[in-house]
Order: C-alpha cells, then structure tokens, then sequence
C-alpha cells in the first residue's frame, strides 16, 4: 500500500472543512499522511491537531501563541509560511480550504508547483478564476473541486468528453430565508439567517447561502473549473439537497449526482480520485425521501444572486471586488447589526462604483480585493 | 471522418427499437452505413427500409414474399440468414431487436466473431446470460445495453472503477396499471394494460410493464450485464420515467440518468460509444417538472415480479423456462381472453413445475424455452 500514501497539506485546518478533511483522512490511516496544517489564529485547536497528526510543518497567524503549545511534541513540526507549505517537495495534495483571498496566493503557489489542490476556497476561484487555471496549465497542477456542487459536476462528468456537455445545471436548497414572507427579511436577524436546512457550514458561508449569493460565486466557480460559459449554466431550486448537481449533455441525457449532505463525500472523492472508499453515510432511501422537489428560484427574494451572477459575467475585477465588500457586509451583519436587506444594496452599489481592470494579474486582483472592502467598510459607516 | 463510419446490422428492423434505430442512423448518415436488416413477416416494411437504406444483406421469415418487393433494387440485396448476417466480416455493431429466444442465437454467433452487440433483446440475457457475457469473453465482443434502465447505468459507470459499486438501483414506472384498485385487476382487458403511462413500447413489453414481469426480468438482465449479485438490486417506483436508473457507490454516492423517455437515446448512445452526439430530444425543464416521486413497489399488485425475482435468483433454466410461459401468456391475454390475473397465476404453476438444468448450454436453454411455451399453452387451455 505504500505507493498509494498521498502527502496531504491542509490550507485552513481549524475550519468546517478542514476538520473534516481530517476526518477523513483519520479514517484511512494508510492512504494518507498529513505533512502540514495551517490555521489563522485558532492555535489550540491546530496544536491538538498538530499532536494527533503530527505534520512536518505548521502554520498560523499567531506562531509566537503556538509553538508553547507544542512544546515537547515529537516530531517538532517545523513553522513555515503557506506558500512554503503549499510548495514544499514532499506534498502530493493541497487541500486549500482558507476562506477569502488570504488563500489565493498559496493556491496559486501550489498550482504552479505542480499539486493537486482540493479547492474548498471558492473566493480563490471566483477572484481569480484565469490566474488558477492558467497557473494549473503551466505547472501541471491539477484542480479537483471541493465544493458539493462542483465535486457533483466533477463526478459526472468522468468519463464524458467535455465536448460533449452542453449545460450544467446547479442546484440551490434555496437557504434558511427560503420561506420566510418577503416582507419579513428587513427584520431577520443572524440567528435566522444562520439556520440553515440542509447543510451545516461555516458561518459566512451559511449567511451567504440564506441570501444565495454564495450560488452567484458557485455560478463564477463553476465558469471557472469546467470552461463553460455563463450562459450554459442554470440553477435550480431543490429544497432537499440530495441532487448536488447536474450535467446536460449534447444528446439529451442529464447525469446527477445525489448523496446525503455531507461534505466528507466531495473533501474524500477529492482526496482519494479516481479511487472511491467507503465512507460511513447513511445511504439514501428514495422510498423515504418521497420526492425530490425542483422550483425556480424568486430573483425579487435573492437579489444578491442576480448581482454575482452580474459581476461574473462583467469578468475583469467585478468578481474579485463583489466578493470582498460581501465578505465586509456579511461580517457586519453577523456583528454589528447592518441589516439583511442592505446586503444586496451595498453590493449593487459595489459592483455600480467599481472600476475593473480587463484580463487582471494577481496585482490587480489584490487591489481590487482591498477596493472592495474598504468600499464596503465607507458603505457600513455611512450607512449605520 | 470515413474512420468513423459503423457498419450496422439490425436484426429486429421492423419492431419499435428497430424503426428507431433507423430513425438515429437518418440522422447521422455520415457516421453509419446499414448492411444487413432482419425482420420477420412485416416484409413490407422491410423492403420500404431497405429501398431507403440500401444493405447489402437482408433477412426474414418469408423471404419468397420479400424478393418481389425488392425487384430492382439496386444495389439488390442477398438474402441471408440470421447468423451469417450478424457474424459477416463487414460488420462493426449488431443491433440486436429481435424478442424473445429468435433473437438469442443470432446474438450469441455476433458475439463469438467479436462483434459490439447493442443488446434491445433482453429476453436473450434472460435466457442466456452466463452464455452471452461467455460469449463476448471469448470472441472479444461487446454487449452494449439498449434498455433505458441499463443504458442508465451503463452511462453512470462510465470512469468508475466497478468495483467501487455498491447498488444498482433501477426505476419501475408502475406500468398503465399502477394506480387501478387492486380488485379491479381481475377485470381489465388488453386496452387498458396497453395504456403505458410514460413510454410508447411494443405490446408485449408494455403488457409486460404493467404486470412489472418485466422489471423482473431487467433485474436478471442487469445482474448479468453489470456482474452484480442480486441482493445488490433494488426496484424503486419512479412514476415520472425521467429517472432511468442509478448507480450508488461505496463512498454513499449516487449517479443517476435522467433524460425525456425516448428510446433514441439508449438507442443513439449505443451506436456513438464513447461520442455523444446531437440528439432533438427536448431538454428537461426541472421547474416545469415540479418534482420526480419515488414510492415502494407493492408486491401484492405486482405478483410477477416477484416471480420473475425467483426465477433469477434459481438461476438455472428457470429463467427461460419463465420468460417463454411469459410470451404465450401475454399473447393469450392479448388475443385470447386470458385473464390479466391469470398470467402470474400461470407464471407460478410454470416456476413450481419446471425442472431446472444448472449452468445451462445452449441447447438446454432451447429446451427450457419450449417446455415454458408447451406448459403454458397447455395451462391457458386447461383454464379457458
């Protein structure tokens, strides 16, 4: 079984997704071995982790609180930067599961360096989607999707010719809001926003499923990894979150990929391609299930998606500045009272005030990342 | 794109499948030349198609009816026989359209000289399964499925490892009969068991289809086309036909196959493996779908499944002995006055009575087949 151990570096440990990946990886012991982790400043829990998995490189945001923690530890893991780790030789898949642009640099370093990355970072993708995959093409990197959706998509398109696809159809549980009378969302509040139905995740990641900007980004991403264009990419309301997503092909055909809701089964697809282990789910029950329910999405109650949807299709720096100043607005909403409703407002404003550059480098990308915030930051004061 | 170009045989040309084949080859006629078409006593409908598709070879039950019809003709095709036709050297894909046991040599020979074999016959692998995937073994042929459900799942394994498979899971429609109260079942005639609430079919599949003896007996097909144990196929009530079947995976993924139900689609992507090509299907709208329903599949309704399950799980000539009771007995019922709760009344006398012969050679088969057809024609006369 030796040949088959992958070294796995973790981008983002102490996150919903990356402790899951060790979940997974916990699990299969002779595939796979942890050779680095990286957190932000969640230092107890990276050093527990650190002790159970004892990597060879750990890093953080705050390595002075660290490294007391692992006093003692055997092996004593070295502290690098991320792109060191990201890049280091010994590492045969990078599970980049920073959220934001703070991940988008070492997945470009990764990708250039010839890994594999397992993609959780959507904001990378959607900032930067011709910078990865042009970087993936000059290094020989290879990027395997993380994310439900497009680990779905991925999944059924194996063994299709890519020429042959001719829609992709991406589902959407329609979030925790879905039901709520439109004229009640002025007055939702976090806790509301943060129930969501079928998946547990992240909190921004939660907030922005409720007003499913998120689904613009998976829109972006999805641009991205399989070369489509936007206009061959549709989304669909499916309350149960069992189809993750669909491929049309030329011939009429559609291939879907359904599951339980649990992100083990697209971070372990990832991890182990083109092998599938098993995997403790619970297996679906169609007869229980009943049906599967599909509905269109309302673009009155989820205003947010229209306006990525928007910023995807501008190209340039849209994206990248959109999904800086949502990452502001969903903060001061989780923190500081800015209203649901003012999300899709600051964004419209975002995406009407911004100048983008065509074709960006990594530069421009940055800059416009920073424009996008303190852009949304100005937004917030004036409008608290 | 000459390279291209795939020689066809069609042996069942005139049957539903048959015309249907036709109908993908007249849309494609740079990637298919026809050269042998078969058909029974339709010989009008043969020499229509072969004055439009010009074989080189034609077969059937009356040839001395068929040859005036074609005189002129030019190029004049040669009457063949079945075998010669489905093993000639200039033939790439035999489309094997013929029901029932007629079909069964024709398509072991095909496969023996190395032919890809598009499999419409399912009756054959009922029959003949051990036989047919030897056959193909050792001459180096392919069996394509044609059947929808199996055509679904062969599409779903597509860059899957097989042994990463866990279940095969195949939808039953419920037939014309599914939702007629059951003391009422007594009652009906062939009209309303023709009535097939989602497919258009020949008689006897859909007469088939409402007793779910078919779905039977593509449980047995798929169990030899796929090498799974029965008890690793479920049946699920899929009442909307749009789910074909699907495929689920160690790791608790599902892949399923959905499209409109039209045969063409089976039909094309056997003849294009590994391409998919353009097919005027119209695409599935999910919103005016609403919602795909899975339900349990009530045995006491469906008694012939049941019945057909058992004869699988036997094995032996059980099968055949079953699947040629199951042709009088729907021809009984379509022409004859059998009652349609007769036919699994019938269907059990056959099972309790036949004597099976384990692993089967061709010449058991054969018999089995006509001690099934003799014991029913004797039943239906004894309970006339």
């Amino acid at each position: 079984m030796e040949r088959l151990l992958k070294r796995v570096v973790i981008l983002g440990s102490t996150g919903s997704i990356g402790c899951q990946t060790l979940d997974v990886i916990r699990a299969y012991p002779d595939r796979f071995q942890v050779v680095g982790l990286a957190a932000g400043h969640n230092v107890d829990l990276l050093a527990t982790q650190a002790r159970e998995f004892r990597p060879a490189l750990v890093a953080c945001a705050a390595p002075e609180r660290l490294q007391p923690l692992l006093a003692g530890a055997s092996p004593q893991p070295a502290v690098v930067g991320l792109k060191e780790m990201a890049t280091a030789p010994a590492v045969d898949i990078v599970v980049a599961a920073i959220v934001g642009k703070d991940g988008l640099e070492p997945t470009l370093a990764a990708l250039e360096s010839g890994k594999t990355v397992a993609l959780a970072n959507k904001e990378a993708m959607v900032m930067a989607g011709a910078l990865l995959t042009e970087a993936a093409a000059r290094g020989g990197g290879e990027i395997r999707p993380v994310d439900s959706e497009h680990s779905a998509i991925w999944q059924c398109l194996a063994g299709e010719d890519r020429a042959s696809v001719s829609r992709l159809i991406i589902t959407a549980s329609g979030g925790a809001l879905r039901d709520l009378p439109l004229d009640s969302l002025a007055e939702i509040g976090p806790a509301e926003a943060l129930a969501h139905p079928t998946w547990r995740m992240g909190r921004r990641i939660t907030i922005d499923s409720a007003s499913l900007f998120n689904k613009g980004l998976e829109v972006i991403e999805a641009h991205w990894l399989f070369d489509i264009p936007y206009e061959r990419i549709d989304v669909v309301l499916h309350r149960e979150s069992i189809i993750h997503s669909m491929v049309q092909f030329v011939d009429g055909s559609i291939k879907a990929h359904l599951s339980q809701p649990d992100m083990r089964q697209p971070i372990q697809h990832a991890l182990c391609y083109p092998d599938r282990l098993p995997l403790d789910l619970a297996p679906l029950d169609f007869v229980r299930l009943g049906s599967l329910e599909f509905g269109e999405l309302d673009m009155e109650r989820y205003p947010c998606l229209g306006i990525a949807l928007a910023a995807g299709a501008r190209g340039g720096t849209y994206p990248a500045a959109l999904a800086a100043a949502d990452e502001e607005a969903v903060g001061a909403f989780l923190d500081r009272g800015l209203g649901f409703i003012a999300i899709p407002r600051l964004l419209a404003d975002t995406l009407a005030k911004h100048v983008s550059t065509p074709e960006p480098a990594l530069d421009a990308v940055l800059e416009a990342d920073t424009w996008g915030r303190s852009f949304a930051l100005q937004w917030i004061k004036e409008h608290a």
